[in-house]
């Protein structure tokens, strides 16, 4: 494959969730990832780790969407306008999703978890055990993003 | 779009390395990613991360490889037969890659990144930046998990 070709990929399972609208940003919640039965033995040992990552498709957004190249984070003018591979914006070329979240339990091919911020009905494409090559302890991020990390710790 | 319908993704780029066979799982290496001209503005403000995420396609994957749903971690028989979404095996039903990089610099279209074990002409789907909601102090992995981790600290 080239990097001019297309990759089709095709949804390992879908997010169920009673959250609505903001209620997915709200980290203390639980999900269920309901994997397709057929992929149930590939869940086999994931019950070992306490942190997965999940892979999702951002699939309320349009083909036009998908265009965007730049975004003011949140939507925020007060914040400075930037290319999307520097946020975590929906409005992306490739609308994938990616969240780390605790592993409350697994039941057949459910996964219980805490912290998923994606909507009801999202198709899932992956799930990762979180590993310590993962983590940036030093990690330096701009000032606007302290920003918004502040407002949201004063907001809980 | 159901959770049963395809997704079809476009490589925002390409990762360029020197490194070869096991050389690219070297944390201390730098690669390039280069993006695509036309998505040069979408990088605007990446520079302002230490650490990216980076998505890739796992391009060597065949479609029978991607029916695997158990694997023994790193192919060693003396670890426990697991479940693909147990471990970070490339043989899994999406063959997407995601690995915690450093970025080093950024200079047009090009992005240079540290300990990105991926090999010279992998197609990029997405660079997200990392956040500390990325970030598991307190994660929790299986014994089999240390064991690996032990041993790759050992040669090091």
């Amino acid at each position: 494959m080239s990097a001019k070709q297309e990759i089709i990929l095709k949804p390992i399972g879908v997010i169920r969730t009673t959250a609505i609208g903001n209620e997915v940003r709200d980290k203390t919640r639980t999900s269920q990832v309901v994997i397709r039965k057929e992929l149930t033995t590939a869940l086999n040992g994931v019950d070992g780790f306490s942190h997965l990552f999940v892979l999702f498709v951002l699939n309320e957004i349009s083909e036009s969407q998908r265009k965007t190249l730049k975004v003011h984070p949140q939507g925020r003018k007060d914040l400075p306008l930037l290319g999307v591979f520097a946020t975590r914006t929906m409005l992306r070329p490739n609308p994938v999703g990616l969240t780390l979240v605790e592993l409350v339990k697994v039941e057949a091919n459910v996964l219980t978890v805490r912290g998923l911020d994606a909507f009801d009905g999202t198709p899932v494409l992956d799930i990762k055990p979180f590993d310590s090559w993962d983590n940036a302890e030093t990690a330096k991020v701009p000032a606007w993003w302290t920003q918004l990390k502040k407002e949201k710790e004063q907001k809980l």
